[in-house]
């Protein structure tokens, strides 16, 4: 605030600038990391142009490709992820849709979503270890072990739901057929054998997240940059699911998750050419 | 809670259940609008599998060329609007990324991309008045009129910055090689004319929430899911500036969009076969 | 964003100055609507500075007794409301504090709080027909009568749980007590003998919102600020319902709020020199 | 959701109790930590019910006391922080006040009000060493030197406006006057002449978190409710400053905090009888 004499301090130090490498606004014109935005559209795929503003450059086909498939695989995993009933208990009390989209927002918590970030740190441990001359196998061992003695959850395995994570062997099906698989594939692969050999209810599968955290490390996006891609991915869900809540519920109802019942299209194929 | 003996109320009654028709998630299995989720993974790109999400169908090529391009088009639009603002000031006191993209995404209040909605119900008076037998120019011209009499803005029309908005052009001319250009087009192209007409400080152009408005409208997208959309675009922008944020500058440092300057990639085109 | 050249536009104009009255900060003084916050701290309670800082002065002791009563009548209602079932969802991802509480502020809705303002204009109406001759009781017969025409319910009248709102009468009988019962109680008064003489099912007393909104009337709280006290207000139990959460509770668990028991403490009484 | 045959899993299983302490709700009765919520409106303040709310008890007049004077300490500090800006920002976009509350609350963030917490674990190092036997200056110099060597700041110290925040030393003042200052302020006294010692630039007062820190050390308050407490004590500003933007400033404005100027009351004195 302005005030006469007083000593100098931050707020009132002389007019600074400060940068921004992401988007130029000029009159009529919006270059989105030096693009005009009105030449992307029709050219680059959302999924394409997220990529462009995240990382700063178009992405290959293949990495392009891969960017879309991280971007589906977490669109939305039903009723029952606490972000989703944030957002749908916020939409019963008659909120509007983006205050809906924020409370599920703020439910990406430590325990859900935030074991991409960990993951990745995972396999860098165990990468290390082969930059030093131990073998995969050898490291996967070694990390695990450190996991167990901390007691902490090894990041990137098991589910709440799913002993087999769908997702998770489709993108790396995909990573292998587009040749993108790297060290953190080859690792995340050791540390799975590793948990198979577990004894029974400690064998855990790898699952979704861990999944992007070994294609991410290899497609060279930092871990902060796969958390963003993570909160991306999963704003189409939460705003599905509370308009949803809003379309066809009554408001300021009790919502139980266990007492939902699906009544959606039965499982169906994509049309023919699209396979 | 579970106490003896009390009058029946709503929380208390018996277990009732309730339905969604979005993902069904089994066992090793998700089931997004029936599709398998691992085989919509490297089948649909990112904005189909939005379109999928929301409206049930996965999109015609012409129809998922438009969402794409519609996604797209609000990705960033700089440091200044007060939604970006909100994201950098709660970046700057070392929040986690969701949090600052949910402050963000809080920001798209009723000036602030409120005006896809606004300009839909708009265009739809205007249709009515046509279905009655009016022409587009003069429902065109009774709605502004309305517009002015109430003292109210035109929805979907004048920008802070542009005079001519480029998104808005580049999105009428997709429609228009796409051949989904229908009334809601026509509508709006007609308001423009009227606007265009206005004497000077009057004379406004069409803007992208107009231009969105108006192609959701021809492509069947209902106003709650084109609020949607909106914020399910403009949410990698938000996470994009709050990144930078908390990688460029120093915590708790006070903010001046004003002051910023753009220090990224010079204009630049699209490789030759992206064109 | 510094470019030269470029027509005038409003985030380029030049600096201008904007006002604010809340609270001046010099180096080493910190002034809330003019008094020194460290003289203001250990003589006015949270309550009055509260309603210091929104209405301008230091209350009456009789508002500021009410003031507290109200805030306080606000401060919990179990596990049930989704504003407090979104912070849970949002606690148990392992979210820090702060965003449980954004979480469950953004639960405050249409349905969920917004009643004060609707009933503060409901009276208000009622208050016009009798500046213009009308009696309370017709008045009230008339305002009733409108939301019935307009299927919308009467605002500040029925509970979900309760059949008699115990908060409601207590707040009542503090402002007769202290004789700042105005023409607002006599309304609200009014429309409860409306509301019990409607038939069964139909019958509905005053609850906690409709009380708030009779006494902020007739002490002269406008709407917008009685609105921020309800946030205000609610804010320390959802808090506590976040913190509980993490305390006592697995993360990442289902929560079902008809499965929850209370195992606090026993029905007690204030010590006597409180009562 | 119900599917016939599945493995368990944990959304499935039967349903199980779970407890909560804080508030029972029972038709027509509300007891909050067993005291009806309508006998303690008018017979306890604000302050007293959130402290009641959190820690279970009703507060000693002393401890009482404190409580008010730490959720007065916070109430608001002007137009620059980030949080407040955030909600500004918020505000400038026509978002209902209960979203720009929860904008600003996501800005109280690592370097905005962490401090009370880390301030807090910052002491309790220093008096473990006093209980190893070490006098206070020495425990007082050797965590000092621990922050330093590890190039953190000592939380609890230096402020970016203030060279002696007068909120820290009129608790200070309190807690001495009501004889509730004990280990922990005997602590921070010592890091405090330990601080004054350091060269110049490096020499910093105790701010406003120190205060509080220790304060609530000193009554049995632990760091996660005197996070809380700080939340629940800065939302009234947060509220204030989003209400003022949107009652005397234009939507959609830039906003540059240091271009704002004070035109509230001047500084003035309370009534004689509250002195």
């Amino acid at each position: 605030m302005k005030k006469a004499k007083r000593p100098v301090d931050p707020l009132h130090a002389p007019h600074e600038t400060w940068h921004t490498a992401l988007t130029c606004i000029e009159p009529n014109k919006i270059l989105v990391r030096g693009y005009p935005l009105d030449e992307i559209m029709g050219r680059l795929t959302f999924g394409e142009a997220i990529y462009l503003l995240l990382m700063g450059e178009v992405p290959s086909p293949g990495i392009g490709s891969l960017m879309e498939a991280i971007l589906v695989s977490f669109i939305d995993h039903g009723v029952t992820p606490p972000s989703t009933q944030a957002a749908r208990h916020t939409a019963t009390t008659g909120a509007p849709l983006r205050a809906c989209v924020a409370a599920g927002v703020l439910g990406f918590g430590r325990y859900h979503g935030g074991d991409i970030e960990s993951c990745m740190q995972f396999l860098d441990q165990g990468l290390e270890l082969v930059r030093k001359g131990v073998s995969y196998r050898e490291a996967g061992t070694e990390i695990v072990r450190r996991c167990v003695a901390e007691h902490e959850p090894v990041p990137g395995f098991g589910h709440r739901f799913h002993t087999r994570d769908p997702r998770a062997a489709r993108l790396f099906q995909m990573a292998l057929e587009l040749e993108i698989d790297g060290s953190h594939i080859q690792m995340i692969r050791a540390v799975e054998y590793v948990m198979a050999d577990r004894p029974d209810g400690q064998a855990l599968p790898v699952n979704i997240d861990g999944a992007i955290a070994a294609v991410c490390g290899d497609i060279g996006i930092p871990p902060e940059i796969a958390n963003a891609l993570f909160i991306i991915s999963r704003v189409p869900g939460i705003a599905a699911q509370a308009q949803e809540e809003r379309a066809r519920q009554q408001p300021m109802r009790p919502i139980d998750p266990k007492d939902s019942v699906y009544d959606g299209a039965t499982q169906r194929r994509l049309p023919g050419k699209r396979r």
